[in-house]
């Protein structure tokens, strides 16, 4: 029962709890918005919280306006370039501010910082309904190409 | 002549130049794209090559479907949790594959490496029209949550 799904890609699918495990033990990610109707990608500081990703914004940013009630993406990933391993998790969902005065005690007590430094903030959560991950496992010998800067 | 833009959420603001300084100094970023009209990030490796975003996907993959000829958004970053030190890039325009055969001679001995280890490939770039960076620069004393774990 050990069997290891691969992707057409070559990639190991990881499972939901392996997901949420790798997203509780990391602290950026990167969100993707709509921001005047063009795609945009970028770096937040989160902490996964009930199995949601929970970050703050600035009130009235860009990505405040562009994460209220909006389906976003949000990704995480580590990579060794070394030995060519890593692996991501994506999660794709409504972002939808947190109001609930007993949730946001409870986050703030998990101390999330925000990646730009100023302004009052509001907390917004991505729930995980759908979530998931890949595995690059290192399955082919390292060639010339791996060496080269 | 120094002075260093800030914008309304105290990040220094980039100028291109700078953006696409970081950009050849890296090789992992992400791309933000749409499939089945859901947001998704993705990470990929890349070049910049003649101030394109230049990466290969697999042929009849979800990110190739998605990233041909499509507006996509491709961010790169690098943070420092200790110093809390970091900066993104953010690129939105429209991907295209390369289909000259004297440009793909040149990629090729660039040697873009795949995330996805399988496969027949392609191709494709990102114009960097439309880019932008930000950088955080730690402006305020450390405090207690900056050593929370």
């Amino acid at each position: 029962m050990n069997d290891v799904e691969v992707d057409r890609n070559g990639l190991e699918v990881l499972e939901r709890g392996e997901c949420l495990r790798l997203l509780a033990a990391s602290s950026i990610g990167r969100i993707g918005i709509s921001i005047g109707a063009l795609p945009v990608v970028l770096p937040i500081n989160f902490r996964l919280v009930d199995d949601q990703v929970v970050f703050r914004t600035g009130i009235g940013s860009k990505l405040d306006a562009a994460s209220t009630d909006s389906v976003v993406a949000f990704e995480v990933d580590e990579f060794d370039p070394l030995s060519h391993t890593g692996w991501s998790v994506v999660v794709s969902g409504t972002a939808h501010e947190v109001s609930d005065p007993d949730a946001i005690a409870v986050l703030q007590s998990s101390n999330i910082p925000r990646w730009a430094p100023a302004g009052d903030d509001r907390v917004v959560a991505i729930g995980t309904d759908r979530i998931s991950g890949r595995r690059i496992t290192h399955n082919r010998p390292i060639g010339r190409e791996d060496l080269r800067p």
